[in-house]
């Protein structure tokens, strides 16, 4: 689960040695990623290893060639933290949100999006659609690093997005608090026209190529498709996002022009 | 007009000399920019400039230091040109495609997208979507280089491109055919869930960050504006698209299932 490559840009959250990482935790930054030595036993790595699991950030054992080449100071310690651009919530913080707003819940969970521009792209997408907040899981997952702010315009800043340690347990909670689970799949026989997005959802994108996790896949409560007119068979995520949040847009805002 | 930079990927198109670059020309090949060296008088780069720019190139005069730069053979003599990953079509191709599939026209026309992400995953999303074709100018947007195709993904081999020399006209010729020029604008009074979608269009899509330039904008018949509900102001340029291109994908639909 090593990222093949770290765009400059995220450089600069990058926090080296065991003592700033300590206090980073301890001053509550929010910790993106944590690269630690692999087969490094001793309690000073593994407390601290434990200390940021336990502030929500996703630890990665890394050989320490790796660990050397991606120090700028030279002096790792066996250790090196990403810091995250925007800090991460909680689902029921996204939930909260809505019911502030008074409005049906309406989240987007991103299943393993890699690509910051994709990302960034569809959480700007969903709050320009106003939509409620983002899930993202923790692993297979682009983290809310710099690049993907970048990549949202900043809309990173207005909304929140929750990270998760398992993607179908946040759904099957979510539907219990009577959100439907949505997907989108390339057979289904219902097309996103046909069905009614009145209600409380979650979107969930596939990611780019491989599509839903088949357990993702399995909770959803429904699948549609988007119609496909060319010779591609798909679009890429952050198109397939703005055309189902903006057909929520489209179906929400006339109801609420009915209603009035 | 010269690039800052050059993805390492459109190298691979690169095609550098006077004797290579003219048999480029002379057996076809559809050349996206050719950079020739300024301030050079001579007879033989003033014909290949005359016959690049006839075969349809964007010829940039380049001071020899960036020319020495940008070869890879070390002997540019004068002219690098770059290959283009497709070729490109002319208007009239893509009124002629929606003609023969018995189609009202439905065209995207880019006003300088100049990120090949972008013009690519928009080029995507127009195939998927039963677009025609796509209308980019010659100045100010990315060509059709290897970068846009991958983006595309592949949708640039299915879907024809036309680049023009000066949009605005490209458009007006469009409007004598009967097409509707459609744009977007934050303050339309419309939103584009009030248009009626069924008739020939042209949905032109303003550039990430300046939108439409002005001449362009006062070209359009109608302007549209998306729902934006929360705090960013735009969507990005792709998205937008999707958005765009979709609402007529819904629209025409459900026509054809009320004509059946």
């Amino acid at each position: 689960m090593e990222r093949k490559q770290i765009d400059p840009e995220e450089r600069e959250g990058q926090i080296e040695g065991r003592n700033a990482v300590m206090e980073a935790i301890r001053a509550g930054w929010t910790l993106d990623k944590v690269y630690i030595a692999k087969g490094d036993t001793d309690k000073g790595l593994a407390r601290l290893a434990a200390a940021a699991r336990a502030a929500g950030a996703v630890v990665v054992e890394t050989d320490r060639r790796k660990l050397d080449t991606l120090s700028l100071t030279k002096s790792h310690q066996g250790i090196i933290a990403m810091a995250a651009a925007a800090p991460y919530y909680r689902v029921k913080d996204l939930l909260k949100r809505a019911e502030e707003k008074g409005e049906p819940p309406l989240l987007v969970a991103c299943d393993g999006i890699e690509d910051p521009q994709n990302l960034g792209a569809i959480i700007r997408t969903a709050e320009a659609a106003g939509a409620h907040g983002v899930i993202i899981p923790k692993r297979r997952s682009v983290g809310l690093t710099a690049t993907v702010g970048k990549a949202s315009a900043g809309a990173m800043m207005h909304l929140p997005v929750a990270r998760v340690s398992n993607l179908t347990a946040a759904l099957r909670e979510l539907k219990k608090e009577g959100l439907w689970v949505y997907g989108t799949a390339a057979d289904s026989p219902l097309s996103l026209y046909q069905v009614d997005w009145n209600g409380p959802a979650v979107l969930v994108i596939g990611s780019e190529g491989k599509g839903m996790s088949r357990l993702v896949g399995e909770t959803c409560d429904q699948t549609v498709h988007i119609p496909m007119k060319g010779a591609v068979s798909s679009l890429n995520a952050s198109a397939a996002a703005a055309v189902l949040l903006y057909e929520v847009v489209r179906q929400r805002g006339k109801s609420n022009m009915q209603a009035e």
